[in-house]
């Protein structure tokens, strides 16, 4: 569960790249990336950044070991210079973003790092795998829980991805929205609230449903949520409510038209006095079909599947690009502005941005703008980008809350097009000055 | 980079259950649990099995250590018998499953887990995170491999899928039958081998292409791949056979339209004399584009987003389901079939399963057959589940090539239909006897 060295989580042309720009003398050019993305998922209204927080955790842990050293030099993957000057890494620049939990939208600078070329080049990958898993897993979970209200969301989809993507997902879930998680990997690395009680199989392995029940209600307390759809629905809440009282806490379905079933299952539940008995349903949904149970008498969604792989986007694309650097490592040495200038697609803009949301009057979002240079005085205060890292040190921890509270605000200060679940542009147009 | 403890990737109602069954004197009981697929995702022809390896690592790691335990307590998330029972596990049961690399199919019995249910129970989540997530990219990589033929494939994927879940998806790739991959942390822990050379940002780095490419030989030498689409592909060929002479190893184009991109590079290479310089093709590929550069003049290509996302099927829908138990641990007490029968749907065939694979008199894969009982005299020979793990120990480990190796082979078993890319049935029926 612990955080080892994050350095090897690169792709081999960045080494090979710092070879050849340590031999040719340019390696140390002061130099700014950026991260940003050229486009939102199709049909998505506004992109959600997550995955900031360990960023910062990957900066600080990116340092070559002996073992990844000996790795190195054995595959020749670089020479001697290069092993020597990866040795000694740290990262020693300066990183600013935009606050993790905070909306996107195409071209927004998410991530700026600044440093030399050589110390900047070697984090592309491992930055990008974070924001592009944590920001598809957030963008979906900011939907559902738009889609729920205020109904809590479960986070179940630890067994549909990597056993440690989960872990990123769930945290990524949470900002998003969703009030607790099944995998206690999460509860454990992040303080996440975990919760479950019990599958198909505890019934199955009992005798009878009723002795199944009966163990689970003996262990766990009437409060607990039982399972009512291994059998018989109907037979299955008459004996919940029969051996656990009229105060059991709640009964999930996992199956079937969940609409239809959870209306026969509260007006069960009503008619053997468990008023306040909640039903949990917890199967293959998404935000639509979340949506979809808006009248429905559910208290509770568990999701997974749709979940943990973006609902239909399980990838960002965001890239990370050289976009300005001078000459030499002076600070005093101007910025270039540099970019792809290929016929063929790709291409994107120089120069080290700066990023401000502009509110209409009514203190709606109505624009993404992007620019070089200063930022305009109408602009004042509305700067998108914060200081996180300076000369290499991380300048401020965020508790989950605080990133959640961030991002359930910046939604509410979208026009409400950006909760609409149908395909459509983003809902802020991006304009560069 | 380590494997520490894998028993935090669990599902909370694991252990709820286990804790209620421990206290109604059921935990005991002796269990068989199974990991299948109801369907294939949509469309697609067979399945491939990939993180069997990875699952037998997660079972002997699956222990738990002081500030797991410590977790639990506080969060009291179980009581103080079953964190005894927590702190003295260890998976003392038997596991048989599909060799890794194999192809499988709607209900094919991919892992079978036998032991009492206690033990058996709380490895569901583990299993299946790494089940779903490998197998969906083997699957992938398996059609991208196909559509390559005899054409290297290079993984790519790292930035655009979690850190972790890359090292995975790497290792599930090289199965699927990718050559190489970029990720350096995939070389380290499973010896895949690594590619790279450079990105756009080394050529923006410089002053000129021109620098670029020589400061690139200089430090790699003339057998490196150049970076053709910053600017001017044209000036840029030019320049790279200019400067690398006639041998360079390979060019790199990663944007525009690579059928006539290639063909035009590929003209421009010979007329240069640089016969024997290769092309590679880098630009947001999948089988589909991989299969229409047939015709083109490509030597290789690099995949990323479509292979780690698992070209449009980022999981599998593999289960982990109480098939059979007994009533006591006694290994003479029969097993009973269980399986949930809701009319909900997620229906399952309960009892302890064989599978084989009937081949017609050519030799060629005619049916997945699957029962329960004793395997019929006429499929001797063909049964498909191998012992995996003995009383607790992992019987064999196998190489990466080797299951590669089985992947190709049984690929190769299955009838020409299979390697069809478009949309289709799964290609061989299942048969349950």
């Amino acid at each position: 569960m612990g955080v080892p060295s994050t350095a090897l989580f690169t792709d081999q042309y960045e080494l090979t790249m710092l070879q050849a720009a340590l031999k040719s003398g340019t390696a140390h050019r002061r130099s700014v990336f950026e991260a940003f993305t050229r486009r939102l998922p199709e049909g998505r209204r506004y992109g959600v950044l997550a995955g900031t927080g360990r960023v910062l955790d990957a900066v600080e842990n990116f340092r070559f070991d002996e073992d990844q050293l000996a790795f190195l030099r054995e595959k020749k993957i670089v020479d001697g210079a290069t092993l020597d000057w990866l040795a000694a890494y740290r990262f020693d620049g300066d990183i600013w973003g935009y606050p993790e939990g905070e909306v996107y939208f195409p071209g927004s600078p998410v991530l700026r790092v600044e440093g030399s070329f050589a110390e900047c080049v070697v984090l592309e990958t491992v930055i990008l795998s974070i924001l592009n898993h944590d920001s598809a897993i957030a963008a979906a979970a900011s939907r559902m829980s738009s889609a729920a209200g205020s109904r809590p969301l479960i986070e179940m989809g630890a067994r549909r991805t990597h056993e440690l993507a989960a872990v990123a997902a769930s945290r990524a879930a949470y900002i998003g929205g969703f009030t607790s998680t099944s995998d206690l990997a999460a509860g454990f690395r992040y303080d996440i609230p975990t919760v479950g009680t019990s599958a198909h199989a505890f019934t199955l392995l009992h005798d009878t449903e009723r002795d199944a029940f009966r163990a689970q209600v003996d262990s766990l307390g009437q409060g607990t949520t039982l399972l009512v759809d291994t059998y018989d629905v109907a037979e299955a809440v008459r004996a919940a409510v029969e051996i656990a009282g009229p105060e059991l806490g709640a009964v999930r379905i996992d199956s079937g038209d969940l609409l239809l079933v959870a209306h026969r299952v509260r007006q069960q539940l009503d008619e053997l006095g468990a008023r306040n008995t909640r039903i949990v349903v917890t199967s293959d949904l998404d935000e639509y079909a979340i949506a979809s149970l808006a009248a429905a008498p559910v208290d509770a969604y568990g999701v997974g599947t749709q979940l943990v792989t973006g609902s239909g986007h399980p990838t960002c694309s965001m890239v990370y690009k050289l976009v300005a650097r001078a000459e030499s490592a002076d600070p005093a040495a101007p910025l270039v502005p540099v970019a792809k200038r290929s016929t063929g697609g790709k291409t994107s803009i120089g120069g080290r941005k700066w990023a401000a949301r502009r509110l209409d009057a009514q203190g709606v979002a109505e624009a993404e703008v992007i620019g070089t240079g200063s930022l305009p005085t109408e602009l004042a205060g509305r700067e998108l980008l914060v200081e996180l890292v300076k000369g290499g040190e991380v300048l401020a921890r965020e508790t989950l809350d605080t990133v959640r509270e961030r991002h359930a605000a910046a939604r509410a200060s979208l026009p409400l097009s950006a909760t609409q679940l149908s395909r459509g542009e983003p809902v802020l147009p991006t304009e560069y000055l």
